[in-house]
C-alpha cells in the first residue's frame, strides 16, 4: 500500500449488507481505493452475524490502513426491533475503531445527501451516479457501498 | 491467576451502567471471583461511551482469562431509542468476545430469574440476596453487578 494522501473508510452499517468504501485525499481530489459489502451466511444466527462483521471490518483496516472512519448515524429508527439489530451492527463498528485506534466521525443520511447529491432526499441511484461523477467509476457500486463512499467523501468535504 | 476450574464471565449491558461478574466452577461448586460496574463518564459522547465499554471489557477478560462470556439477552425493547442504545452495547461485548476467541451464550431476564431465584418475575433485591447465598458473599454486590453474577450462574447451572 504506497499512498501519501489521507484514507477515510465510510461505512453503511446493517445486519443484512454493510457497505464499506474507501477514498483517499491528496491535496483538492478524491480518489477511490475500494468498495465493498459485508454480507454474513444466511444461516448464522444474529450474534454470530455481529461477530462475522467485526472481523470483516477489522480485515478492510488491517488490508487499507484508513487514518479515520466515516460512520452513518441514526437518530430515528423505524421500530425497536430493526433499531436493536442496527445498534449492534454500530456497535461493532465502533469497537474496530477503538482496537484500531481510529478516530471515528458520524454523519446522518440527510446530511450525506445534502453533502453529496445536494438535496437531503436524494434516491439511492442518484447516490450511486454521483459517486461515479465524483470518483471517476465507469461501473456504479452496490447501493450500500455507493452509501459507504458517499459517507466517506461527506467526511472529506467536511475536513 | 491460579484457576483450575472453567470461568464464566457474565455481563449486563447498559449503556450508562454495565454489570459484569466472574465465577468459576470447579466440579459442582461455584466460587465468587470478581463483580463490578463499568461506567463510562457521564460527559461522554455516545459513540465514546460505546468505545470505553468495549475497552472495559477487553481489560477484564485480559485481567481474568474467562473461559466463555455469558451475556443478557433481549428479544423487547421499551422503545426503539432505547433499544437502538443497548444494541450499540450489546454489539461492543459481541466484539470483545471475538477479538479474544470466546465463546458467548445468550439468556433472556426470565430465563435467568428462573434459573437463580426460582420464578421468572423475581425482583432485583431478591437475585441480590440469592447471589450471596449462592456464591457465600457478606454484602450484595451492585443491583447489574449482582445481575452479572446472576447470569454467570444461569450458564453455570445449564452446563
Amino acid at each position: 500500500m504506497d499512498r501519501t494522501g489521507y484514507t477515510i473508510l465510510g461505512i453503511d452499517p446493517g445486519s443484512i449488507k454493510t457497505g464499506f468504501g474507501l477514498i483517499e485525499v491528496v491535496a483538492n481530489s478524491y480518489k477511490h481505493i475500494e468498495n465493498g459489502l459485508i454480507v454474513p451466511p444466511k444461516d448464522m444466527v444474529f450474534k454470530d452475524r455481529i461477530g462475522f462483521i467485526f472481523s470483516e471490518v477489522c480485515e478492510v483496516i488491517k488490508e487499507f490502513h484508513p487514518d479515520v472512519i466515516a460512520l452513518e448515524d441514526i437518530f430515528i429508527a423505524k421500530n425497536a426491533q430493526s433499531a436493536l439489530k442496527l445498534g449492534h451492527v454500530r456497535g461493532a463498528v465502533m469497537s474496530a475503531a477503538v482496537i484500531h485506534g481510529l478516530p471515528l466521525f458520524e454523519y446522518t443520511p440527510t446530511h450525506v445527501k445534502q453533502s453529496v447529491v445536494g438535496h437531503g432526499r436524494a434516491e439511492k441511484y442518484q447516490i450511486q451516479a454521483m459517486i461515479c461523477t465524483l470518483l471517476g467509476l465507469k461501473e456504479p457500486p452496490y447501493e450500500d457501498a455507493a452509501d459507504a463512499l458517499a459517507i466517506a467523501l461527506t467526511h472529506a468535504f467536511s475536513m
